[in-house]
C-alpha cells in the first residue's frame, strides 16, 4: 500500500527497437531467469506495451539484474517498471504514468500471482507513494524525505506466495484500528517530515507479527537496530529482507554493521545495503539513439 | 481516530472561580443533565482540573448546551473539552495541550464508557486531527481545509454503547487493507487539500456498513447527497447524525435540503446544520475578570 524506492540495489536494462515483431531477451547476470518473453517479468510487460502501442516492431532488451529475485526488495517490480519505462522511451513517450503502472502490473502479476502496484509505483515515480486502490487505480505520491535506508537480505528463501498464505483471513478490529492509526501517522509523518511521528508510526501489528516468523533473528535485528538509533523499520515486501530507516548516514552504517554481525554469527549468508530514498525512480542513464 | 471540529452547533459555558472547593453546575438548557459534578461530563473534568492544579478553590459553571446529547455530534466531547479549556483559563493557563486532552478524556469516559480523544482533540485544537494512539497519547494536527459540512441529526436514539456493541470483534483482512488505503488517502488528501482524493477516500468499509443499519434511510441520504455534488461523508461519531462534506456553500445547502426532505417524508423529526470546519476549537468569547 505504501512503497518507497531505494537508490540501491538497482538493475540495468538496455532497450533497442528492432524490426522483427516480438520481444528478444538477453540476460547479463547469474540468475538464469527465463528468456521466453511470455515467462519473463520484463518480457510480458514489453509485449503488452508493443500491443498497446499497436506498432509492428519488436523490442530487444538486455537485462543485468542486481536486485536478487525473492529478496523482498521488489526485484520483479524493478524488472516490470524498468520494462514499462524503457518501452515508453523507445516508443516516443506515448504512455501516461497510469498506463506505465498498468503495464508494469502485468509483470508483477506474472511474478507474484497478484496484480499489485505497491512496489511498481515508487519505481516509476520515485520517493514514497501510496496506492489507495487498485480497482480503480489510485496513485498518491506522498513525499521524498532525506532519510537513509539500511537493508539486510539474509539468504533464505521466502516465496511471496508462501508469505501471503500464512496471513490470516480475519484480523481483530482492535488491531486493525491500531494499524489505521499507524498508517495515518506514517502518511502525516512523511508529508510533514516529522521524524518522531514517522518513528512512532513504524509499527505493523497485523502483517509483521505473522510474516516475521519466517525470518530468522527478525526481532533481534529490529530491537538492536532501534537501540542503535534507527527510527524503525520492518519487513521489506514479503521478506526475507529487513529495512531500517535512519536520520543520518552514520546511524545507517552502524545499523548495517549490526545486521551483518547478527546474520554472520548465526551463519546465514547476507547482503547489506546502506542507501537513500530514490527521488526519481527509473532513470535513463544513456541513450544510443 | 480522525476527527474534525464544526463551527456549529456549539455549546456556551460560563466559568467562575469560587472560594468554596468543589464544582457547582447550573444548566441553562432543556436537557436535564445531572448537576451532581461526579455525574456530569463537564463536572468530572473540572474536578480533575482542580485536583491537578492542587488549589483550594472551586469552579462554578453555567452550561448552555446546544449540541444535543446522543446526536453523534460529539456533545460529550464539547462539554469535556469546554470544561478543560475553561478551567485552564481560570487557573492561569497552567495546562499543556496534552494535559487538556487527558483531562477532557475523563469526561468522555464518563459519557461513553471509553477513554477516547477522537472528538475532544479537534474541539481543543480546531481543524482536523489524528489521534494515532491513546496509550501513549499521540496527537497529530492535520489540516483545516476550507470545506463546508452539512449534518443531519435525525431524532432517533442510537446510544454510543449500543453502536459500539454491534461491531464485530474481527474483520476481514481484505477489508482492513482497503480501509488502510482509504485512511492514508484521506490524510494525504486533507494535507494536500486534494479534494478529489478526499472524495475518493471518504469510504468506510468496516464500521459504516454495520452501524448504518441503525440509521433509517442512511444509504438513500448518502447516495442522493453525492448525486447532488457532495464530496462524500458518513456517520458522524457513532450516529445517528450523518455528515457530508462539500466544496462550496451552495452544494452544502442543497445537500441540507435533500437530507431534510428525506427525513420529513418518512416522518422523522430532524435538525440540519450547514456549517464549516472550525479552525480554532473552543473559543473564549468574553471574560469578566
Amino acid at each position: 500500500m505504501l512503497g518507497l524506492a531505494l537508490k540501491e540495489p538497482y538493475d540495468i536494462m538496455e532497450f533497442e527497437l528492432i524490426d522483427e515483431p516480438g520481444v528478444v531477451i538477453q540476460n547479463r547476470d547469474q540468475f538464469n531467469l527465463p528468456t521466453d518473453p511470455e515467462k519473463n517479468v520484463a518480457g510480458v510487460v514489453l509485449l503488452a506495451a508493443l500491443e498497446k502501442a499497436g506498432i509492428n516492431k519488436g523490442i530487444k532488451v538486455t537485462i543485468e539484474k542486481r536486485i536478487k529475485p525473492g529478496s523482498g526488495l521488489g526485484s520483479s517490480a524493478a524488472s516490470a517498471a524498468g520494462a514499462a519505462v524503457g518501452a515508453n522511451k523507445l516508443l516516443g513517450n506515448i504512455f501516461s504514468t497510469e498506463d506505465l503502472v498498468q503495464l508494469a502490473m502485468i509483470g508483477e502479476k506474472l511474478a507474484t500471482g497478484v496484480k499489485h502496484a505497491d512496489n511498481i509505483t515508487p519505481c516509476i515515480l520515485g520517493g514514497i507513494t501510496l496506492i489507495r486502490s487498485i480497482h480503480p487505480l489510485d496513485i498518491v505520491p506522498l513525499a521524498s524525505p532525506d532519510l537513509f535506508v539500511t537493508v539486510v537480505h539474509p539468504q533464505i528463501e521466502v516465496r511471496t506466495a508462501d508469505a501471503r498464505q500464512i496471513l490470516r483471513k480475519q484480523v481483530y478490529l482492535k488491531d486493525a484500528i491500531k494499524q489505521w492509526g499507524n498508517i495515518a501517522g506514517l502518511v502525516a509523518g512523511f508529508m510533514n517530515n516529522d521524524r518522531g511521528l514517522i518513528s512512532r508510526s513504524l509499527e505493523d501489528v497485523i502483517i509483521e507479527p505473522v510474516r516475521s516468523i519466517l525470518i530468522p533473528a527478525f526481532d533481534e535485528v529490529k530491537l538492536r537496530c532501534k537501540e542503535a538509533g534507527a527510527m524503525g523499520g520492518g519487513i521489506s515486501g514479503s521478506g526475507p529482507s529487513i529495512f531500517m530507516l535512519s536520520e543520518n548516514e552514520d546511524t545507517a552504517r552502524t545499523v548495517g554493521d549490526i545486521m551483518k554481525n547478527i546474520y554472520d554469527e548465526i551463519g546465514i549468508e547476507n547482503y547489506v545495503y546502506v542507501t537513500t530514498i530514490n527521488k526519481n525512480g527509473v532513470e535513463e542513464t544513456a541513450s544510443r539513439e
